[in-house]
């Protein structure tokens, strides 16, 4: 049966840019759906650069400026991969020409231009997602199943870190293509937007909205040299942020993320305890989940490791057969599935863009409360 | 050659009172040193209890009147096994009888406790010590080795818990002989003093002084039955505690403790974060310490899992040979094994009343800031 | 820069054809190399499904009768995804019409099966490969530069293992399109072919050649009802198979293979222990491997968990970032690659058939010894 | 209650010799038992050292003539710890005497000795028992209880390893006092005797007997300098040792032992594999046991890792409280309140010598079978 097509047009080729194209490339050979992604257009100011990603890529088609891209009669979507303080304009302006619009996360730099953002698509009315890919691990996934299944009762405990180690020396500068992360006027933030917010993503999507927060952050290395200006230039972003929270459920939340943690490469876990039940997973293990259930008999009860490569486990029947493991790329193929079976069935693929608003607002009061020292309410 | 003796006095048979009888018991098997201690009398209320007690460990006699054995000529230590608010009054009088103290953890109910005990135990000059056993482990001991060697280089971040599931069930009765730590009248708290109170001394010890603190408490179970009153009564303890921190030294602490963590015995874990490496240590399989050291290869660079049981780690020459664990209650072996090293050196065995003063400062702190909302230093 | 099409005939599309499709149509995204697979046709008898399968992987075309696939001028390349039983007649059809071969493993039915298909393709001249994938598994590529560094000294032993068990159940019937390999006329053997065959080609590779076996097989289960015939018939193949071994550098090896081992889905795990150093690695966290070096300092000693995602370890420079890890999926896209590098290098890729048929000589060897309870050599 | 003595003589006072003192000395705190035992006499042939080991362990007097102690009318038990080579002389004497006998493992130089020492304590009536003290570890207890009880269903698969590594360098000497196990003439073998009989010993209380073996042994290091005569001497010990095996319920069995295996200190695992369920222990994590349950839900499905420190785990609820760990002198303390537990039946202390003399029984064939390259039936 003929597909219909997708149209792609892809804005920004780096890191991210790589991850969505592979995910729209391979998720036909492996999903059975009514749309299938065409790779048209990627757009990117450096000619010779994009022209080589769309030949590496299979795109059929290059711009060097998004406005032209994003009129283009030929594209159906628009996938922002751009550093985030393009994210709003770019957004906008789809929204304003009719194209879905799947925007890498965070949503924004901060929540003042997500809300414009949420506003922009939803009175456009086009269809819209966040890449908020760790909720499409299939472990990840399993364990909203086990929470939402009642298996774990009233939750008492959720915590998360993302420990990273690559910004430890103090010879590596900030800024320009490949480290504006480390950049506030690129980025917004540090670790709060670029990790903190996937722990948020997650915890919210499997234990429900965030009241209040406390939080401290740091910035280690205080000057570093600035790869725009040459100059040594005030490091502007948080190294490291922790917090505390409380969920609407009467949970307690403890969050921690930082680029200091010599060993740990992208250690994102996150632990669930409930009354009955508890789980835990880690993405440099990221098909393993690990659960406790009270319930087993006492002698033989136990945390069990469950290889997450079964047909009946989320999204593995579309892969291999049991105990072969697939991998991070997986979870971008898994988001554009989602993506498009919500097309075909007329429904929203969360995260939406409101759905990431609410962890715009969790990380603005993080922030807020780490310079006030105070407590904050997420409004 | 002759061992002098050291006659030891206990108040209190409960889980303590066995894991410091044992360690009386063993070191003199284990361990070559001057002194070896003799079990001489153990004291509580419950007569026939007490003698049950003592024909099982081999102590000499009993008393019923903690008063009447600490006055004892034949008494050189008085070793306090108590609930905690009892602490204070007998060591003020083991001091002023001029006993050496091995006091068990949590120092006192407060720091204003605290401070009596301090200035007791100094005015008299009596050896004392406060049985933080966690210190002692072999894996924690190298761990300190591998610190003050400098292998970690500046330390960034520092994280500790200690997650207990036992009083999950509402069914669950507060108070009395075995529950006293559910009262915070007997306990002082719930698991800042249980709990938080060996994290922090182990990460005093290991890391420094803690400067400031935020801290958040929660109480899941409102009331309780009490043992003593047999009726419902509101439950004053805290059944979870978390808290952020910044280290004298610059780095980031983060810590947190409960007993509704599903799943989790007594899982005290720590993590610190230097530099050059890092480590990680958890009470469940307490022989092993994590190591990771950016210095190796870089192809070949991972998380070491250093079974320490071989003999040139801390106190390891003592057991038996490489690949062979020892337990839980070996913590205290080697606690009494360095008291009677001190004792015979002429030194102090830390931690000290004054060291553990700190810790009770800290717990202070963090209660505080629980109530209040806000930082608060550690004065 | 445009790329040369390799032309790629494929004959069989089971679990096999979606493995080797993927591979050669992600390979160009990830790896720049001069050649390109094309996917020019598919072969089988189904004709609905072949169309189906080449309608979902792209391919331009299909065949029914894989001796007109072979004699097609537009292809390159035949790579053959058959049951054991048709290897032989194809690759020889193959190697006289002029054509490259990637064979699925193992390379045949048994020893003189393999030896008319070497003499064929070296006669023919043409490029062959055997699919053993696990070599490169960029954890076990680590593990085979280790070894050739000398880091690990003289080997003493190697064991390998390789557990399922999917077969436990007495109703699994054998035979036909899903379950040929539990049917000895077209698999040729049971786990020893299948299963035994990965942990042999891996460990001539890494440890060099066998002298002699010892082996043991068994049949749990007697007799399953046949998908073919429709009758309970005896099972002709090995559910179990454990060896052992003598290498020619004078270490010991122990091999073992069943689909009886309850609670492991595809544990293939290798294990080599050297003079200086050790490592063992385990297809179900395929991502990491284990490493113990003797030189490092005593008391810091300790197996090392390494987390093979780093772009100075095998092939990872070609996926994502340090902590994000790749699957089983991906070794089949890194034969494909090293062929295509082979092909521009006028170099053969390893394993070739001639080194595939040593692990054919040992399989042999080892039936034989299970069934005359002797030691054999490999001739 | 007072106890009734049970007056123990040890003839021998090196590794084992302190593992037995400390399993007699501790066994009255934890265990409630009308007998306790009384460290009436050690004996060794150096005066002085023998004194000095009376001293440290408390035995109330010395001999340093085994024929002497065995003789005492003070003494009820004889506790051989001697080298291998002296068992079967003092084993004969003792029963001879009307003593109880416990020996160290392993029971005999080999099978006819072995059979003498049994026609001698059941000729004479006397209680006895062999120190293959693996058996109690809690892990391996339950991992009986759970195999005994039905959980795993019909056996496929049992498998066990010991692996070592402290005789890697070619400088260690044979021989002597420390390094007897590294001459045949005082040990009677290699690995097969010290490890494998440990493996053997548990591996037939789990699953039964054996029924024939196929074997292999090597010796890596031909000659080594001899304490005793300070020549070079050929080497007459198996260094590593593998067999298979077929157990008499049908079950495959795979066992090594080797002292070769760098960066193993003393890593003994065994492996059940049954129908319903698997369990697997290690020596390195004596406290945990693994296990996998096929009747556990599917989608949460996996190996569960048990801490076997509760109180209703066997041995449990005499130690400490749950997730506090015990260690390996712990199985010498299980088997003396196992032995004074019979003695109060009047009942066997399982392994008895008759049980042991089926272990020499094993080793015999298994080195048997290596010397000639066949099948052996067990006899």
């Amino acid at each position: 049966m003929a597909k219909k097509p997708l149209r792609i047009g892809l804005v920004g080729y780096g890191f991210m840019g790589r991850t969505h194209s592979n995910g729209y490339r391979k998720v036909s050979n492996f999903f059975d759906l009514e749309y299938s992604p065409v790779l048209k257009a990627v757009c990117a100011r450096d000619e010779a650069k994009v022209k080589a990603f769309a030949e590496q890529w299979g795109y059929e088609s290059t711009e060097t400026d998004w406005r032209k891209l994003i009129v283009r009669d030929d594209i159906d979507a628009i996938d922002i991969c751009t550093p985030n303080n393009l994210h709003k304009e770019i957004a906008l302006a789809a929204a304003a020409a009719g194209k879905m619009i799947l925007c890498e996360k965070p949503l924004s730099m901060n929540t003042a231009e997500g809300e414009e953002m949420v506003a922009a698509v939803e009175k456009a009315g086009v269809p819209n997602t966040v890449w908020y890919n760790y909720r499409r691990v299939p472990a990840v996934t399993l364990a909203k199943q086990l929470i939402d299944s009642g298996k774990l009762g009233k939750i008492f405990h959720y915590r998360a870190n993302f420990l990273q180690d690559w910004t430890i020396s103090a010879d590596l500068p900030q800024g320009g293509a490949a480290l504006w992360r480390l950049d506030a006027a690129a980025a917004g933030s540090g670790v709060t937007g670029d990790l903190l917010a996937h722990c948020i993503d997650t915890a919210i999507w499997l234990n429900g909205s965030i009241k209040n927060v406390s939080a401290m952050t740091e910035t280690f290395i205080k000057e570093r040299k600035h790869n725009l200006t040459g100059k040594v230039e005030k490091v502007s972003i948080d190294d490291a942020c922790a917090f505390m929270c409380r969920f609407d459920n009467g949970s307690l939340g403890l969050f921690e993320s930082t680029r200091y943690a010599r060993g740990h490469k992208a250690l994102y876990t996150l632990e669930v305890n409930g009354e009955k039940a508890s789980l835990k997973w880690d993405l440099h293990d990221l098909h393993r989940l690990q659960y406790f259930d009270h319930g087993d008999e006492g002698i033989v009860r136990g945390w069990r490791s469950i290889h997450v490569t079964d047909g009946d486990q989320p999204y593995m029947d579309h892969w291999w057969v049991p105990g072969l493991q697939i991998g991070y790329e997986h979870t971008f193929i898994h988001q554009v599935a989602d993506f498009l079976q919500a097309l075909q069935d007329g429904k929203p693929c969360p995260p939406t863009f409101r759905d990431a608003l609410e962890t715009q607002k969790i990380c603005d009061a993080v922030l807020t409360s780490a310079k006030s020292g105070t407590w904050q309410n997420v409004e």
